[in-house]
């Protein structure tokens, strides 16, 4: 089985209470919705969870199952009578399933509308239905297109989508927002930036580890490497939920935070500490271009002082947290494997 | 029959050329939709309608009809194969047919997604099947929610959304953003304030006009009768889509623009002009509140220098513009019985 190493122990701002909260979770198998499961069981919360294991993984829930407060329900978010009775006795919900395969975006324009924004339409509808009414929201700083203000904060001037993914995320936190108002919902929208640590599984980190575990004399690379990127550690981006939803100064009715370090990085550097960490020197060969692929962002770097400003920071670096990753991957290579 | 007199003349920056241009526009038989076919072929292009007759009228499109450069064909948005069939040979997409219902959608939430934002989408995918790669979006000033700066800019701070309506908008427009970068699509997205004329079929002033018709001693007024309120003539509105298609300095892939004028009126100014227009003395019964209803939006006045920058601008005042569509309304009864 596997060595899934995903538990790390950090002092959680949603610690527990006399008064445990019953937590639904869409995407409970995926990479951040599992590491969110444990960290809510942990602080002493009961999790029901959710997933159609289309990418989520089994191995991941090993640490939850053996937990009991934690409940696994298999269905779909596109399955509303499924997921309205999955939901019921829940106190809040946390929405997280998503398809997050921005690169192929082109390849099936309907995906991100259904899986991302219609979806999302789902899980408000079956809060409305159950009465359940504040909601925490896992968008992405891509609505972000491509900014014209760096580092780039929450209420940039209105941006141009470029991506569908980004699209799909914007429509869900619209749709969020208009249930607030007209529903007298509470909502957590957090924009991240990339994620990564244990049971990362995809993204660029993923990509240059798998190929040159593959073939270790050379690396393909989509773009010229210059393109900027910001990383943060997902257990630096659970610690920043629980911050801002037990915060006195994050009790909106619509609350918005960009997630990420104050740094940002070189494909490049990326592919250094990569290379580096597994003793390689290998010819790389650069597609070309500022970007990877069409609606790929030459530039994410997120404004985060919002956040900072409740007292929360990244404990980890852009480099220690790929270095983290590194490692995990070293020690779970299965999770390289398409299922 | 109706007497319908929706077809003015004036100037068409989308001018007769020796190439006319074949024009695919959903909700043909609506308010704007009837009027933008009027203008089309008054200039020289053929149309070809698309409309399910759910709130649009046959007798928008009379003019229309007599024309050998028009053809009709009943379908829904949401009948993707019929849709697609019926697109086929465009040259460019004007996509008009929308729920405008923005009061009720609390009533039937799923509604805006479904009109709005999958119809979006299914015209978008109709369009990369059949090799169109323009079009022409009506979104809405609705989409800023309750905006921190006025006029507000089409830049303004990203905004929160407040109703159903704005959110589904505000997804269409991002969908047609990330069909521009993915599919190489160009398009005009037009945010507009309220629109009336000719054709006007609900808002305000239908409602109030009609009101006063059935009981002419009383007015009930949802709100307070302060909102502050913006109003475009949907002929002015015309003239600025043919101004910025044509105009050298609106090629971008993406084109926004807001369109109104650079009035506001309250709520009872309008009322004023209107009980000044039947010779009315009525009794007027304010629900009161700064909002007429759940995501009203309290004040609207867009900032149009960017259209009027092209060298539009309105021909008619907000207080010019109510008058002609009161006259109409004289005129044309009909249009306020239910269909």
């Amino acid at each position: 089985m596997s060595q899934d190493n995903g538990l790390i122990s950090i002092e959680s701002g949603l610690s527990v209470t006399s008064n445990p909260l019953r937590c639904f979770i869409t995407g409970c198998a995926g990479f951040v919705g599992s590491n969110l499961t444990d960290r809510l069981l942990q602080a002493g919360h009961f999790v029901c969870g959710y997933d159609n294991f289309s990418t989520g993984r089994e191995q991941f829930l090993e640490h939850a199952q053996q937990s009991e407060k934690f409940r696994l329900i298999r269905g779909d978010v596109l399955d509303t009578l499924r997921l309205t009775d999955a939901m019921r006795d829940s106190d809040v919900v946390f929405h997280f399933a998503a398809n997050a395969d921005v690169r192929f975006g082109l390849q099936h324009p309907g995906k991100d509308l259904e899986q991302n924004t219609v979806a999302t339409f789902n899980v408000l509808e079956a809060m409305r239905h159950n009465g359940v009414r504040q909601i925490v929201f896992s968008s992405t700083g891509s609505i972000y297109g491509e900014p014209t203000i760096f580092p780039t904060p929450e209420d940039a001037p209105f941006p141009v989508q470029t991506s569908l993914y980004g699209a799909s995320k914007l429509a869900g936190e619209g749709l969020i927002q208009a249930y607030c108002e007209g529903f007298d919902f509470q909502s957590y929208i957090f924009r991240f930036v990339s994620l990564l640590g244990e049971r990362y599984t995809h993204g660029h980190i993923v990509d240059f580890y798998a190929q040159l575990r593959a073939h270790p004399e050379y690396l393909d690379v989509l773009g010229n490497g210059h393109q900027r990127k910001s990383y943060l550690y997902v257990q630096d981006c659970i610690d920043a939920i629980f911050s801002a939803l037990a915060h006195e100064n994050a009790q909106a009715k619509v609350n918005i935070f960009n997630l990420g370090t104050d740094q940002v990085c070189k494909v490049n550097d990326s592919i250094g500490w990569i290379v580096e960490h597994l003793g390689l020197h290998p010819t790389i060969h650069y597609s070309g271009g500022e970007r990877g692929w069409i609606g790929d962002n030459p530039f994410i770097f997120l404004d985060c002082r919002k956040m900072r400003n409740l007292g929360w920071q990244p404990k980890l670096t852009i480099s220690e947290g790929i270095k983290r990753t590194l490692a995990y991957l070293d020690a779970n290579s299965w999770v390289m494997q398409r299922q």
